[in-house]
């Protein structure tokens, strides 16, 4: 029997200004990808994010990330390599505390925004992501785009590597992603984001935009909450795994 | 026999800005109060004061302070007592991070600079931080001012207080300091902070402005690093305590 | 025939964080009270919003507050006076490059959130700020609370003192505002509270809590637009001030 | 008769760290990059330096960088170019507010750090500063290096192109520096400093590392301050000015 996980970026509000709906999500998805304060998130944010996750048997996850609240993450920082390990295990220390308090702890991490794209290709960025996740607890996952340095040199260092696909994006024949910029690169009816998903749990395949079928072994499908109608197509999705018969579960249990 | 502890503020150095000689500070104290990035203190910092303490034996605890890095900490911030426990928690998880790796741990809590002050009357202030520092590691220490609120509170968690005295500072009758735009409120000689050191250490006795002998119960002595006399103050206070037969351990131990 | 000013705090979004709807409040207000990057508000903000409001013929002026984005300039935070006047002058100048630049110029002052409150009885504090917009430029008005410190000192300075009042706040007998935690200190029925600004902006009176009429000798009406409500009972106010025949023009005007 | 700037980054401190003797050097130079906000500097340092630069006849420049307190400005941000004409439109006007307080204004832009690096080669981040610039004051100079994007585009965008030399740098034939990682890069003996100097500003030629002379056509020299070594090389080299009989003036004079 097919079984997958559901993650989501989770607890980047900031402050007075909120950003998505997380209590919504977090009846939803398995995984949450915690901001952890440098790109997004507040301590009395993670605070409660931890709390209703544990309340939700959500697994908690690191969304480390470049220190740049005024650009969200999404620039990327030339930060020296040292630097950013100690950067990450700053994070993961900073929400550990907060899962450990909700009665969890932090099972793994996922780079955000511009780190998750320099993990993809750059050595220096992913040997820093895993160095710190090493030093910090070698029972941690990676949570990460497949054939990605960062899944790459997490098995190698020893974690667990968790590849993971996009159901609302469309797929290139080698298994990337459609640029953001490109026609058609998001998907947004709900039913066909959801039929995707259910394909990519139970079936390991997607079509990609040449008409091809193409094959993304994922172990957890990436979800967005950050609108009103990114909660409908969570929505979407989960119930149509469930009515799949599909175990929506933590990757990592 | 006595015993003391000495603790000193490091870890204060800000990305490419530097304060203190953390290194020359490691080789006299025995407890490491260091800044955790909210007033002070980058990750890297964090790392390489982490491991210089444990390589000397000496003891870390987390420098809490507010959120205020142009104020570097000494601003009063009027922040609601649940975001405050909270950012101290983050404060914690995130240093305790930089403890493990080097092979040791957080032991114990102490506000710095406006935090400090505000946590001797302030009963909200000093049960925030308590709070913080229950919920994350119930054996936690907290290391503050003779009946402060703060060490009141702390005992009342069941958390170990621990009271510090100044060698440096003219103290009045009651046991408070001499506020520091008194004339005469720090002292400056090498020779005689040492020997109010050593009285201290071994008689827990002080005399002050006023000429009367007072009892300063403490169980660390504060020391500054944040310039040069200071390293050699420090150095003073050292000598003059070995030289006493005093045993300079961590509190903790 | 009477005449008034609405002001409204905009410019408050934060990178990717949205607060509140700046292009619908500029096409009702007057005055915009735009946040200047210290508690709100980002360079990108500024640009955009100061154009809007020139294309609306809206009179800009700079909300200054706290260097506290965390805390959105709603906590008070004891800076040294020096510093104060300091960090206002830098808000007003960095503003009012974007002020220009659209064509327009900084013409008032507003402090924000615990600034606000601070320069109200705090003689230090409205110092700071009054002597920071003086400094830059003597022909700034200062809009504030009737009998703040603020005022008084920007009056007693040669700056041009712009009392306000809220439409949709309770009153005491005194001229004061009912503390938001009191039940009733916040209206919430756009016809009450247009009826309340055109009384306000005719008569300078409002009926204040225990019944009894007061006098408001307010220039500007403060109106909110960081809610979907707020958006429309400003659109009442302003609709009830234009069919009263009350012309609605900026302050400075 | 040959005339010369000297210029030199100022006013990098930020809250309580000190960095640099900028009273030392403001007695030497005659151009003062002072730091915005962004990357170092705050509003009390950019005061007391706009303060003692008008008290010394020194003409101010902005000293624009990436928003990077942690990195000093020193880290690539890859930042939107609206943004970051955006970000350099912010720090002209704040620091101008204090420029003009002191009796002054902004008189030029130089990207520091990254920035500066990045305004060589790359045409979008030269177009981002060069259209903050115009569109503040058209009468600003551009100091940077000869030959660099930002120069050419501050030329063809009708403002005035300052190429600058640095006499403690070893050039390569083609007139671009040695990369600070190889040996010999950066000079330090204060006599070969200055001699350099003097004939940079009297010749506009240096000696190459393969022993050719080569031509450097710049009107200002680069000095650094943040080192005690520094501020002496300073004094030399304006010595050797001075005793040559080279004007030192601004070079917007």
């Amino acid at each position: 029997m097919s079984a997958i996980d559901l993650n989501s970026d989770l607890g980047e509000s900031f402050g007075v200004w909120r950003l998505g709906d997380d209590e919504a999500m977090l009846e939803l998805v398995t995984s949450a990808n915690v901001a952890c304060g440098f790109h997004a998130g507040d301590p009395s944010t993670l605070r409660s994010v931890c709390a209703v996750a544990v309340a939700n048997h959500v697994c908690i996850g690191a969304q480390v990330g470049y220190p740049d609240l005024a650009g969200f993450g999404r620039r990327y920082v030339d930060m020296d390599p040292r630097e950013l390990r100690d950067a990450v295990l700053y994070q993961l220390g900073a929400l550990d505390a907060f899962a450990q308090v909700a009665g969890s702890e932090v099972a793994y991490v996922k780079p955000h925004g511009a780190l998750y794209h320099a993990t993809i290709d750059g050595a220096a960025q992913a040997e820093a992501v895993v160095a710190a996740a090493v030093e910090y607890d070698p029972s941690l996952a990676v949570l990460g785009a497949p054939g990605s340095q960062l899944l790459e040199q997490a098995e190698a260092s020893g974690l667990e590597p968790v590849p993971e696909a996009f159901a609302d994006r469309a797929y290139l024949r080698d298994g990337r992603l459609v640029p953001r910029s490109h026609d058609g690169a998001v998907l947004s009816d709900p039913a066909e984001i959801a039929a995707r998903a259910v394909r990519l749990a139970a079936e390991h395949e997607v079509t990609a935009v040449d008409g091809s079928t193409i094959v993304v072994a994922a172990r957890s499908i990436c979800v967005h909450g950050d609108t009103k109608g990114a909660v409908e197509i969570t929505r979407a999705v989960r119930d149509a795994l469930d009515n799949a018969g599909i175990g929506v579960h933590p990757f990592s249990v």
